[in-house]
């Protein structure tokens, strides 16, 4: 088992992460550590892995919420129903709320962790690809707005994040690539070593080896931790992890969050990215091609057959992240070097949009 | 102008303090400072000061969502409501709340700043006596769960306080001695001087004179600023601002929140501390005695006729501040001095009921 430190001063946790976690019910009753307990996960999720939880605690302590599977969940209603749920169950401020799944658990749990009695102990176990990369670290958590996505939520930190690798395994191929999206987002915003790795590596990621998914869930959250320590908040540096987003979130938008899973938005957009790198002739030709080959091999899509350049345009200036002070973006400098800028001219993103999405 | 700073790096917020300061356009739109700009408020208040500012700010530039009055609207409804009036104005992370009124408009509409987009800006125009010595200060926002109070919210400091004690004119005058209540409670708690000085100046306060409003909007305010710089979420000493609320609490669950006002219940609850410490021997018959002639004087109701000691003892058991480790209490060690303390055993507390709710 590796463990990492997210140095957050008083808000610092640790995050394990290595095979056979969950049935580490030491290490769990310690994470936990509260007389009431919690658990919300999914149906998906629940039939799996809800038994090493209620193995790890004592008779009659776990309370157990379960939401429908899917992102289409992540709403207020489902926060509200959490919060019926320790009302119902007279829960303390001393309470914790454990996520148990992918993203929309963590995030929807979180928040509820987060308002309950104003805050009470949060942990999480992430047991998809995205969840152990990117959700489960950094303190994000939120809820949808029906007309734009995480509109309603809270940084706030969980007491501590068990990543069992093992339960990857259980994971649709399609769900594996979308997450290792971001596994290479990191390599390319910050570390061309790793991104190096992955691409003499990814056949042993891709066939679940053991010691391969150890190292690229450790090394991403290493990456993802030292941005949150740096920048809880996303008030500068910590954009950076938003490489492909701005696109995505558009693509996403175009495809009624149907089409595409989340990372596979993001990957088009991040191909999108590179490609305005280099019309801006910060990135060479060859970079990304590396990048492409890279995302094709991971099974993940680079363009977005039948998009309008127009239509993506226009959903990008409403784009969340978008500020008073105009639109950023992240773009490249060198595959390994990520950098937040001011977007650059319409007429330049049009033609990359129009290149991009559809053709060679 | 009474300027005071809430010391919490770099969360610390100005609290500014006086008469006339909805008039001082200058003030306020320094404090807002931002671009897009949404005053909540509720129809009691809206007509009183609403257009203050909008006086002092450029054409167009403030949207308004006004609530009924009312603590039956300190809703999860009403925070979702105002965060849709941010999705349809489109607002950015760096837009402003304003929360212009009492405490139900300062907690609801800092539970939307606190969670729209993760964290937007936050501006306390606070209106009532109560809100501008309590409720405004401290960084706790919140809304109600229908079964149980403030249970669902966060800890939000605003970025700045504008307390106009001239609002307290049009205040009714049972509103006005329910805010005494929080401040004869600092008296109590942390500075006997400031008892003793409201005991000497109640008629001023009462008659409204400005530099006794002024006076005593300041004083309350340090005195909780500097518990809150302490404790900012309530770990340990903070819980003494709890004088008098566990009880309270009871009390207004036992009234279904009709029969007394807030302040009305905790004044009941002060009295009820104070005659537990007179119990234990903490405190003597004189020190008891002072602490009724004042509530009495402001107008408080000291005694709840007709409510039986078995249903407060019950109630209070799940008071939310109740935690794994027991019920704790806030007592009097002198007028003055309170502590945290493990509630007494039940006998003594039945006693202190029986004789203290309807009785001499």
């Amino acid at each position: 088992m590796d463990t990492l430190e997210v140095a957050l001063g008083a808000r610092s946790y640790p995050i394990h992460i290595g095979p056979g976690l969950l049935s580490n019910a030491a290490l769990l009753a310690e994470t936990i550590d509260a007389s009431q307990v919690l658990v919300v996960t999914d149906t998906t999720v629940a039939p799996l892995y809800l038994a090493h939880l209620q193995a790890a605690s004592k008779e009659g302590e776990l309370r157990v919420h379960i939401l429908p599977d899917g992102e289409q969940h992540k709403t207020l209603a489902s926060f509200a129903a959490i919060v019926d749920e320790f009302v119902a169950g007279n829960f303390h401020r001393d309470a914790c709320l454990v996520a148990l799944g992918g993203g929309v658990v963590g995030d929807v749990g979180g928040f509820a962790a987060a308002s309950y009695q104003r805050g009470i102990r949060f942990v999480q176990v992430p047991t998809t690809l995205l969840a152990q990369v990117d959700s489960s670290v950094g303190g994000k958590t939120a809820v949808n707005h029906p007309r734009a996505k995480n509109m309603i939520g809270a940084f706030y930190q969980p007491a501590g994040v068990i990543a069992d690798t093992d339960t990857l395994a259980t994971l649709p191929p399609r769900q594996f690539a979308a997450g290792l999206a971001e596994v290479i987002k990191y390599g390319l915003i910050l570390d061309s070593d790793f991104f190096a790795w992955l691409e003499e590596q990814l056949d042993a990621v891709l066939a679940l080896d053991a010691e391969a998914l150890r190292f690229i869930v450790r090394r991403s959250c290493e990456l993802k931790a030292a941005i949150v320590a740096e920048d809880e908040r996303e008030h500068g540096r910590r954009a950076l992890l938003n490489l492909g987003h701005t696109f995505g979130h558009a693509l996403e938008s175009i495809g009624a969050y149907d089409r595409w899973l989340h990372g596979e938005a993001v990957a088009i957009g991040m191909m999108l990215a590179a490609q305005t790198s280099a019309a801006l002739g910060w990135l060479g030709d060859s970079a990304v091609e590396r990048i492409e080959a890279l995302l094709t091999r991971a099974q993940l899509p680079t363009r977005a057959e039948g998009i309008g350049a127009e239509r993506v345009l226009e959903l990008m200036q409403i784009d969340k992240k978008a500020s008073a002070k105009g639109l950023n973006l992240i773009l490249l400098e060198a595959i390994g070097t990520g950098v937040v800028t001011p977007a650059p001219n319409e007429k330049l993103l049009r033609g990359v949009l129009e290149a991009g999405l559809s053709g060679g």
